[in-house]
């Protein structure tokens, strides 16, 4: 979902519409890993991460799909051996490992990985089904 | 809306779907303000907070309810005329302009100081429907 607009407080609401319009690309999903807002980074893009991942949250748990959270720490660990991972060697597996485009940006790479530790980390009772 | 649980992710689970049910406390509402999350506690508790702001703008946008963010620096400043007025100052404003009740917790007095903020701020177009 592309979201424009000038101001973040825009493009959140355009997300969030948009959001609401996707309901068909989530047929065989069975649970959705989120990564959890990072710390450090400035307060307002943290805070702004976070608002985002509730309107995400909220659309999923109304929809009946399972979600969670997972820090960017330990997907990293789980994936790629390394919590601290470089975005290069997050990158270069996704490429190789998983088969996203070279021309993707970063955030796909990194949402590659995060679907990799998901699919190994899925929870017993859905593995089970 | 009251969400218990042990932990914050089943609370703020458990308020997601609660909201969902709270559609008939809306009907006389034109417009709603959100205190944003505060900065300089600390990141967890500000991005819980973010989350559960995501939440609600989520479901007052698909309820067709306007709403929109203020600093807590802004309504205090606004209402009380001072942009750091204290706990106590505020919950005697609350009480005594507001007619609060005293029993009520610090977020009731705040979340009075802060309907009464919107009240004299709606956006024009609100003012003259």
């Amino acid at each position: 979902i592309e979201a424009k607009g000038r101001r973040a407080e825009d493009r959140i609401q355009a997300l969030a519409a948009g959001l609401e319009e996707s309901s068909s690309i989530w047929q065989e999903v069975r649970w959705v890993y989120i990564e959890t807002p990072v710390m450090g980074v400035n307060a307002k893009a943290l805070r702004d991460q976070a608002i985002v991942v509730g309107i995400i949250r909220s659309f999923l748990w109304r929809n009946g799909l399972d979600n969670s959270m997972v820090d960017n720490g330990t997907w990293k660990k789980g994936v790629l051996g390394n919590g601290h991972a470089s975005k290069e060697e997050i990158a270069a597996y996704a490429q190789k490992m998983l088969k996203v485009p070279t021309d993707q940006p970063q955030d796909a790479h990194d949402a590659a990985c995060i679907a990799a530790w998901g699919y190994n980390n899925v929870p017993q009772e859905v593995a089970n089904v």
